[in-house]
């Protein structure tokens, strides 16, 4: 099969692989029709985090099922399907409480398995991971595309959201402009926050987050940034959606938080050698909460209302690209040419 | 008057120094007749933190009213009261949410207010800060005893497992032997925590935890004590009271907390120049919450369980001084010869 893998920081290219097979009864093997560039892909691209060079990458598959395990009881072929970056069984503790990343039996994509950005994917625990598409939404290009980001940004939004404690009638401010703080703007919205506070320094990233519901909007930087905040809103807001990941957006979300307030942090953290500084939320009680977004458990709900279309993430899709564009989405997303790529096979 | 003063690391002498008076309408004078040595005190004396010198030192005072100002209406002369660490003015939004700590017009110990261990403070917020024993216990010598912990420790350690979400039935691990540590294991207890599992070094502090409600004694160190408790809780507890505040506790605290659970932190951060590493925090979805402790808006709740006798954390008293004897309880428990010293004057 052709899949993308990665060749060194820098050179993503398209190979010929093997296709990944069947090799226990709970797998099954799905064929790739959509799938996405993450803004997490770009750290290795750009050499920030280390991978082992080829290896095939992606972590957003959604597709048809070719072939199920004889255990497999969820799916069956011919369903059309998505799955979370993690993959989980669906079963023991951790999957039943809603972590679904600290599963026991976890695993992910890549490797043998195939990258979420080739043609096919082997899932080795599917009934735990995948979600089916309800056969009469199974095919519409439009619903495909607004479901697509449920695979990962929209879900780790909406889990910023959730760990910060957003709820009706809440204010609320994101941290970053990519598409996981848009998504956390679709998700604070959702969730009936009054006030949203979009931050970031992308004038058209920012119109997007005004369009997902944003009320106010902060492009300034540093302290400058978390001034314009507290001056909005007669000292920082409770509600905090860290969306970055990194060591001046973590600054910045505790800086505008509310004594008493609730950071939600979602961004794998990167660029923080030096950890997270604990005076500022030790000094006001501010907590920090979240973590890598249990998007498994999400998805179902907020199929929910794509299918409803009540939601629709798929305007963080700047840019489209069939598997051969792959490396150039990589480069669109680093020079900032697109906010997240979608990948048509 | 007299008064223990901060001259520099490793020396504190009582000296003569003025007597605060009376400033303003909402001010009053105690005349300390109880206060303590505080674990936060042993990093000034140990040139681990800045500090003025000479300085008044102390701030867990507990006294009899000796004049009040015009305006004050919750205290009057001859009341016997005690104050938390941070001066509040009660009226705040964030004294209303119970964060007294973030008071906007939040004061404390020590300067011109003169230092819990002397022989008068003079509290500027009294309303807000000044917390009244009723009249019929208020001369029983080991009522006081008990009660003066709530100025510092006992709330802290309260705070510590509030944070950490203790509740009925929880299985719950405590970070630490010190003063907190031991009287989170009591707040724990008071909270309904089936199973407290008490981490430290020290065999005799490990005693009292026992004596305080800890159904499991851990007194190894760094990965083997981590280990440990993964081994008799099979993967880690929910709720973690980090009660130490250094790097290597907050290490173990996340350590040995289970996927999703909470890190109740309240010890002030310190030798944390590396920061927290997020990572383990943020692959497991472990919250910390916290921060320095809200002492006065617990206050009243512990002090009835006292008074009614079903809370005393007396014991973590090991060593009792008059105000000549101050620098020498400094010396105690610099040396570890005490867990906390009581000073009565």
């Amino acid at each position: 099969m052709r899949a993308a893998r990665y060749h060194g920081p820098g050179d993503i290219r398209v190979d010929e692989i093997p296709k990944p097979e069947i090799e226990s009864p709970d797998h099954a093997i799905v064929r790739v029709t959509h799938t996405a560039i993450c803004g997490s892909d770009l750290w290795f691209y750009r050499g920030a985090s280390d991978r082992e060079a080829p290896s095939p990458v992606g972590h957003e598959p959604m597709g048809i099922v070719e072939e199920v395990g004889d255990d497999v009881v969820s799916v069956e072929p011919g369903d059309r399907v998505l799955a979370p970056f993690a993959v989980s069984c669906g079963e023991c503790e951790f999957c039943r409480k809603g972590i679904h990343t600290s599963c026991v039996n976890g695993d992910g994509w890549g490797g043998d398995n195939g990258g979420g950005q080739g043609e096919y994917v082997r899932c080795t625990q599917a009934d735990g991971t995948l979600v089916k598409v309800p056969d009469r939404h199974a095919d519409d290009p439009e619903t495909l595309r607004s479901l697509l980001p449920l695979t990962d940004v929209m879900c780790t939004g909406h889990h910023a959201a959730v760990s910060a404690g957003v709820d009706a009638g809440a204010t609320c401010a994101v941290v970053g402009d990519g598409a996981v703080g848009l998504c956390g703007v679709l998700a604070a919205r959702r969730l009936g926050a009054e006030r949203i506070i979009a931050m970031g320094h992308h004038e058209d990233r920012l119109e997007i987050a005004e369009e997902f519901g944003a009320t106010d909007l902060v492009s300034a930087r540093g302290e400058e940034a978390v001034e314009a905040v507290h001056e909005r809103t007669n000292g920082g807001v409770d509600h905090v959606l860290e969306c970055v990941g990194a060591e001046s957006s973590m600054e910045t979300a505790v800086g505008v938080a509310r004594p008493g307030g609730t950071v939600g942090y979602v961004g794998v953290p990167h660029g923080m050698d030096a950890g997270v500084d604990p005076f500022p939320f030790f000094g006001d009680n501010i907590a920090l909460r979240g973590g890598v977004a249990p998007v498994r458990e999400y998805i179902e709900d907020l199929m929910a209302d794509v299918l409803q279309g009540t939601l629709d993430p798929a305007p963080v899709f700047t840019k489209t690209v069939d598997l051969d564009g792959v490396p150039e989405g990589y480069r669109a997303m680093d020079e900032r040419d697109a906010v997240k790529v979608l990948v048509e096979l």
